[in-house]
């Protein structure tokens, strides 16, 4: 993505905010400012290193060179821009706003501190040994977790969980053991690339809903509905036109999958890996897919689901269950991996907000996590012809 | 190396062989046989990782794409080949003999093994303050050392100094102080490539004797004189052909360096970026190069001198002191950067003795150090017209 936003919208100017949905926690009381302020600094003191350039340049395992030369220099040469942080009451208000190259790379940034943070704050206030049963309960979920993906190594997953991790070191510590208990077939990567580079791993991963909010608001500015329209598939042919086969996973949910599949060609529908599933009942969105699929002649078999959407080991069990010898399955599994030590865990994003001044939106198959000043989802929700969709009911 | 072997000559067959230039050292009193097996097996059991491939791949110091996948997919699938151990009084023989292109890796390993488990042995004899007394002691002579560095900016150089480490311990935390203490214009950085990708630093290093010892053997069997003198040419013509500028330092001393300048063209000495010195008086080294660039019309200001035959901290000072204004000088810094700690380090060589059954000769600048059977060693003189040498005595 950041290779994507460098080459095609050098000039888009994007703003992203940490919003958090979880109700009733007051993360001004959790997490002392100054803290805050210390880590976000040192984030951008930060660079990418040469060793990391070199081994980016060196990324061939979706496609030969796939990152360019003026691509890697502006890497090189990159530093997060300056951030916005207010306390609010018991809100955190986080903002980041400049060229959407650049402040790209803060997301999973700011997200990660933010978890960290807060678990710290909630460790320093234990007794050693109530600290110690934090991480012996991981410990043991993890084993628990390994033991039985062992008794189904049908169950093939990638670790998705760098952003809600719950802290630097403990996801390292799990990436580790999953990699010296697993086969690599099964557990096949991190999306995490410097934990790939050092710990000797596939580096995955897929787009976010990111690029078509983004485009979406800029093509669909000025009240511009055929532009807003058209965003989705402007952005699919780009892609598909900077990265071919290799990086060809829909993430069809931003505006909803059926609307989604409305308009997809089937001749791109043929040509693409898969999808992700990021949002909605995953067996319904599985089953839209195979549709599809039968209805243009495209052998489903042949095609790959990842599911992403708050994953739990039970469900991908049961979702490679359900669509065997139907739809490849292959996991993106997050929280509930890098984050399960009994310490219930935040539903934080963040998410761009603005882009040249336009309000972005994303609407996804669960309307509760729409995203948007009020009349433009209603706008968008027109254009996409949201309300043909039907009633979403999660099974697990 | 490795690429150069694998590309242009897969099918020679070489053998190396360990070689204790040190007198009085009963290695197999010092290496209990049952441990050295051990370790030889453990290096035979691995493999290059994905992420060292990766990183290879985008290697771009010395030129873009240096490495073409045919290599890096032989490298891949590489493991060491056997080896051939026996303990035969005090001498311990090691050889290794197969594909050229697989065997050239042992060269560094089978050293670096046999170095650390001298040292281990050593350690495991003393008692806890005698074996803390020897890190003390290197920990104060590397602090030492980067005391005077600092005072001498203008001494620049690279770690040259695996093979003959302490151990793999010891030198890694020698380069990750060097890295901390010193800018990146004066600690170039390492000849280990795993170094250099962990710790963000600069992949450095020259072409060994190794290929010209074994192109002479093949070209020169048979008794032919013109092949065995034309094989230098020919290293030099190959290598430039692969890598261009980016690799092309001279190592002038394989049989002497007064016969590699009477027969260097001076153009392609003007191409060239340099030379490396690895015997005899570096001073005379320098000179007559200084001289052959002179006598061409080449500005000598424009090249690059490398030092690396057992350097220490003042001979690099005065080298560089010496050929100020006149050569730059960039120092390759073996053992007595990485295996200083008070215990006599071995003068220990692994290097290659025959290749496709005919035996190899190294002569250098110093008589002393003269490899190879005895009439193949005349033969090499009469022909490298090595008696025309002058007496070298080594002013340090």
């Amino acid at each position: 993505m950041g290779q994507f936003f460098y080459r095609l919208y050098p000039n888009v100017r994007v703003k992203f905010s940490l919003i958090l949905r979880t109700p009733g926690i007051a993360l001004t009381k959790e997490i002392p400012k100054e803290k805050l302020i210390e880590q976000l600094d040192h984030a951008m003191s930060l660079s990418v290193t040469n060793s990391e350039i070199h081994y980016l340049r060196g990324t061939d395992e979706y496609g030969a060179r796939m990152f360019n030369e003026d691509y890697l220099n502006f890497l090189k040469c990159l530093r997060l821009c300056a951030y916005h942080l207010k306390y609010v009451g018991d809100k955190i208000i986080l903002e980041f706003c400049c060229d959407w190259k650049a402040v790209t790379y803060w997301e999973t940034i700011a997200m990660a501190i933010v978890s960290e943070l807060r678990h710290r704050e909630i460790l320093l206030q234990m007794s050693r040994g109530e600290r110690d049963a934090v991480f012996a309960t991981g410990t043991i979920r993890l084993m628990e977790k390994i033991r039985i993906l062992k008794k189904n190594p049908q169950v093939t997953f990638s670790d998705f969980g760098t952003r809600r991790r719950f802290m630097r070191s403990w996801q390292r510590y799990v990436i580790e053991i999953l990699k010296e208990e697993l086969p690599k077939e099964q557990f096949k990567g991190t999306s995490n690339t410097q934990l790939a580079m050092e710990l000797d791993l596939m580096p995955t991963g897929t787009n976010a809903h990111e690029p078509v909010m983004v485009l979406s608001a800029i093509m669909g500015q000025n009240g511009n509905d055929e532009g807003l329209l058209q965003a989705q598939q402007t952005f699919l042919d780009e892609w598909w036109k900077m990265y071919g086969y290799g990086m060809s996973i829909f993430l069809p949910d931003t505006y909803g999958t059926e609307s989604f599949l409305r308009h997809l060609d089937p001749g791109m529908a043929a040509a693409w890996k898969g999808f992700r599933g990021d949002s909605g009942d995953p067996v319904w969105e599985g089953e839209l897919w195979c549709a599809f699929y039968k209805r243009h002649g495209i052998d489903s078999r042949t095609k790959l689901m990842i599911p992403s959407d708050g994953l739990t080991l039970p469900v991908m069990i049961e979702l490679e269950r359900h669509f065997r010898n139907r739809l490849h399955v292959s996991d993106g599994w997050g929280s509930d991996l890098t984050n399960d030590l009994g310490i219930k865990a935040l539903s934080l994003i963040a998410k761009p907000m603005e882009a040249d001044g336009n309000p972005t939106v994303k609407l996804s198959n669960n309307p509760a996590k729409a995203l948007g000043p009020e009349l433009e989802v209603e706008r968008y929700k027109r254009v996409h012809q949201y309300h043909k969709h039907r009633r979403i009911e999660c099974k697990f």
